[in-house]
């Protein structure tokens, strides 16, 4: 199995519902290191996974839809509690979406999955695996 | 499939039997940062894998119980070699009775599998992955 | 000279004010990874530029009083721009605050400087230096 | 199941073949940071998945035949694109062919599998994954 | 003193002259992983050292024309050997000199000093600090 | 101002003496990423400030005199308390001798000082600078 990794960042301000959270429950903010991973079983005929620049602008792209603003204000993620895991799985069906519409080239829908890591800092971060 | 991975470290001193481990044999020491990670087929109720502040706490309790010691004198070691990807395993079966005994929530167990890395250094890490 | 450093992290919501800030006029937020480097000329008796136990809590306890808020309703930042530079000066002065009160104990206040670095992202951070 | 890593690096020259890679048809290079895994599901009599030292030293040969090169002028890679993920597979290869040789020692031929990752950035990275 | 870094990459090939480099006179290449750090006494009005935005975009700019090259056939390169400390001193050029034309703005010109720092792996990196 | 940096680490046992030390006070260990810095106002006729080669290998045979030892048992260090600050110092003495004997080449006699940096977790490091 093949894979290959691309990162970008987001800067966002949110707060938690849920006792569980104690003071991240106030509007706090992060950032966001992400990290997302194209995963292929065959290599395509050009030798790769998927063509890391492009990669890179569908992952910048998704990102751009979050950055910079307050998602506790976000209309599409009023139902969720944007948590770290959460936030992850997010970004990954937004960036599988984007596959699916052709958006990294035709062969790029052979991929067989998608992984979504995101650091909140250095001593925690959190990923989502998902097919593609 | 979810993970949150929580990062901590240990400071410790042992030494290694047998010939392979070559100059490793003689009373030394490593730092160790640890990252435990905590994986998940679906979130809980609060969106989450598990609560990443409860995760941190319960892998530096179990980390106080090795940090700033002599591992060569650990009754409850005595019949291991502690190697790196030995102590990974020591770690995970530690945080796995914790997570059996409650101590990250209800929800917690139903955790799917733990992950522990022990980097030793910038260049060398070891890690084991267990079911839950 | 010698120099020594402990990390931490706080996680806040804020906005910039100005132009030149674009999209990062809006509410937003950042985890930063904060460095505080202590230096000295001399080690002290212990051989040591300060207890880094001391140091780490010292930071911990500055962090504490910023981070999970939302830094736009601070009363105490409300005359200022919170930029990662500006933050880094805030943090830097709360600390040398707290060294001169004893804190880090006596032989620490013969500390010769302190440099402060926020982290923001992997690809941009910002530090402020100043005497003790 | 554990795991043992090492990391070492090479310096290359080399272009891409394909439109998909723009500016990299031009002859440029890159410096890849190499990470091998090496898995198992059980330890060794010594308690190790392999010899960290023997599987650095390892790493390290097969690095030794590439880096410091032009790989378009390297005959046993002119039939192929030398992506990073590709790069990835023929590090990994070269490992596994050394592993069965015996290079790691009698009880490595235990090993179950083999990650090769090669960062080619800060924000990219392949990898390639391999039974034994 | 004040301190705001950006981080970018190149990738290059080239070879160095002179017998010291060993292996590394032959055609080879590098991933640079490249931070421009600007340095001021004081803030600017808007409470920064140089907007980080701009700074990444003349950042990227100068590694533009480096990236994806040959370095040997470079003409303003010809007269010197590309090592990483070399390097180093000239994309800090290159950068000074847009700071100089006001590239980062005006108040930008009222900035200290510059350091570049090259890193060419995991275990070595170069930097070249210059007033600005 | 130039600066090359090479990185190697050791693997050490000790224990510290003096009440601040806490449980530091017990025998225990760590390992030491050490990042050594060589810094000169001016190349050389290749155009380094150090070969880089040698520079890591007067490092690596720095640290071969520590590694895979209990410092509590050297000789050399009986009149120390081997803090990290402390042995950072060691460090950078001992790659000065090298350097003033010779070790690195007749050029490397120019260099302008040295700095070593000990990094004990990914929380903690230490620093000593010197000039040559």
């Amino acid at each position: 199995m093949f894979g290959v990794t691309v990162r970008d960042h987001m800067m966002i301000a949110h707060s938690l519902r849920g006792e569980v959270f104690g003071p991240a429950q106030r509007l706090h903010g992060a950032t966001y290191v992400v990290d997302a991973t194209f995963r292929r079983a065959a290599l395509d005929a050009d030798g790769i996974v998927v063509d890391i620049g492009r990669a890179a602008e569908q992952l910048h792209a998704v990102l751009a839809g979050l950055t910079y603003r307050n998602l506790d204000e976000e209309a599409k993620l009023a139902d969720i509690n944007t948590s770290t895991e959460r936030l992850a799985q997010v970004v990954a069906d937004r960036l599988a979406a984007r596959v699916h519409a052709g958006a990294l080239g035709d062969t790029a829908r052979e991929l067989d999955g998608l992984v979504v890591t995101l650091h909140e800092s250095h001593i925690a971060w959190a990923s989502y695996e998902r097919p593609l």
